[in-house]
């Protein structure tokens, strides 16, 4: 397996959830401001890796067809509103991502909260499906929907922001810092697997194979993340570099070094691979995720 | 039938309401700050009107029992966000609602933020309910969380609030200001009859009665906010009061006086009780609050 096989294998997956996307998200309806602002944002380079990896469990659960990709784009629709409110001035007021103005730089405060409250609705319209055809039986759509509701409330994805903000790990404790990662990146990421898995139908063992794997993997991101703000080059990167410290924000390098944070992140990726052992080779991506996740430059 | 007899009915019913978000609505749990924060707005002494709407019409068709409760509040825990939001410096910039500081006067305009999200997480949980029991069908769970999830984004709740601010109404057209009006209140209000109605099975020309319903009284009770926001009491509307006017926002009272408004007002409430013709006797609660709706310092 090398990294041209894997580059191949996301552009691939990539393409197709990008289309998906152009699909879902208006353009010419009013009011057509806050489409393009939600356009502007879904459409800015994201590396899609939320959407991959439920198509992948999908697949690995048997899971078969194209039916996941409208679920899984509705995960980088919740995706991509966390980080235009994440972004706001009043939050981390970050300026830059993905080589762009935010989304508030262009559109304004205003707008660009409610883009994030509009994409919102719009991926549990992605979630939910049409009433008139739909895939998934009624039972595995609602089980999908309730696990992915509770990873982005105040257990998961928005209870991760505000301990972010408010510095619940100012304690210093690794654990606190670990438990705000978890929320933060860790629980969508978890979720997005997991979800995969249900909509497939996955038996429980392998549920919770994925479940672990999300997790070491969500953990893995967050570290490595907080290693490319303090390492990272600003051009490869796209966004601020060193907002962190700016920020005085506790981090993994901040609190036991760059050097410890990698070898930490390699730890949990390793953790993350032990539970694909049962799934033999179908489960190659997997793997390759998780080490790209801790050698990714951006 | 008198106006002791709809406080006394509707008295009962919040009470009810008020109960279930007690349980709904975590205290201790960490993050607390955002719990607090989604505590505070919640219960801050509002009318309860859509799940009070989403009751009735789960009753009027059929319903019995409180099953109907936890799916209710979560209507009211999307009101609840969507007023936060729209609080904000960046958008409406209100200090005061309800009597009390907003949201962000207290918490500071990351955590309003969040809390919103949060409230509209904690909603499609409402919505969904657990996994394990449910007095609902799967099919019917669906179908009303579909409609929901469509009243919320870009044509509906989060659509009209973009409209307000961009004042897609500024060619001081009738039809342009009825659509912000639609989209911002009636979307919410038509959706919670629905729902209710959809949650009991009901037939299509009963929920298509009850959509007309909510239609009309949607836009009395916008023109009716609108008329309070220039005539009204600041004392006893518990919020500022001409900031419409400070904002120069184009609204009914400003497109056409307040007399006009008023009888176009009570045009839509008479046009929302035909509606209920076929209903009987059942319906009284509607035609009480569509009386009340228009009739209401506050």
């Amino acid at each position: 397996m090398d990294n041209n096989q894997l580059e191949a294998y996301l552009k691939e997956k990539r393409l197709k959830i990008n289309q998906k996307l152009e699909q879902i998200l208006p353009i010419e309806e009013e009011p057509k401001i806050v489409h393009q602002a939600m356009r502007y944002s879904v459409f800015a380079g994201g590396k899609r890796i939320r959407p991959i990896l439920a198509i992948i469990a999908y697949e690995i659960s048997g899971g078969k067809g194209d039916a996941i990709l409208m679920p899984a784009c509705g995960l980088e629709l919740i995706h991509t509103y966390s980080l235009i409110h994440d972004d706001l001035p009043c939050m981390d007021d970050d300026d830059y991502r993905r080589g762009r103005p935010t989304n508030h730089k262009i559109y304004g405060e205003a707008i660009a909260v409610l883009t994030g409250d509009a994409l919102t609705a719009l991926a549990f319209e992605c979630f939910l499906g049409s009433s008139e055809a739909h895939d998934f039986s009624e039972r595995a759509i609602l089980r999908f929907v309730r696990r992915l509701t509770r990873a982005i409330g105040t257990k998961g994805l928005v209870g991760g922001q505000v301990m972010d903000i408010i510095q619940l790990s100012k304690d210093r404790k690794k654990e606190s810092l670990e438990k705000t990662c978890q929320y933060k990146t860790g629980a969508l990421i978890e979720a997005s697997l997991e979800c995969g898995a249900l909509l497939a139908g996955a038996d429980p063992r392998l549920l919770s194979a994925l479940k672990h794997y999300g997790k070491g993997i969500g953990l893995a991101f967050q570290i490595t993340d907080d290693i490319l703000n303090v390492t990272g080059d600003k051009e490869v990167m796209g966004k601020s570099v060193h907002s962190d410290r700016e920020h005085e924000k506790i981090t993994f390098p901040e609190l036991m070094g760059v050097e410890k944070s990698k070898k930490e992140a390699l730890r949990c990726i390793e953790d993350a691979k032990v539970s694909l052992n049962d799934m033999g080779h179908r489960a190659w991506p997997l793997r390759e995720i998780a080490n790209y996740i801790v050698e990714r430059k951006s």
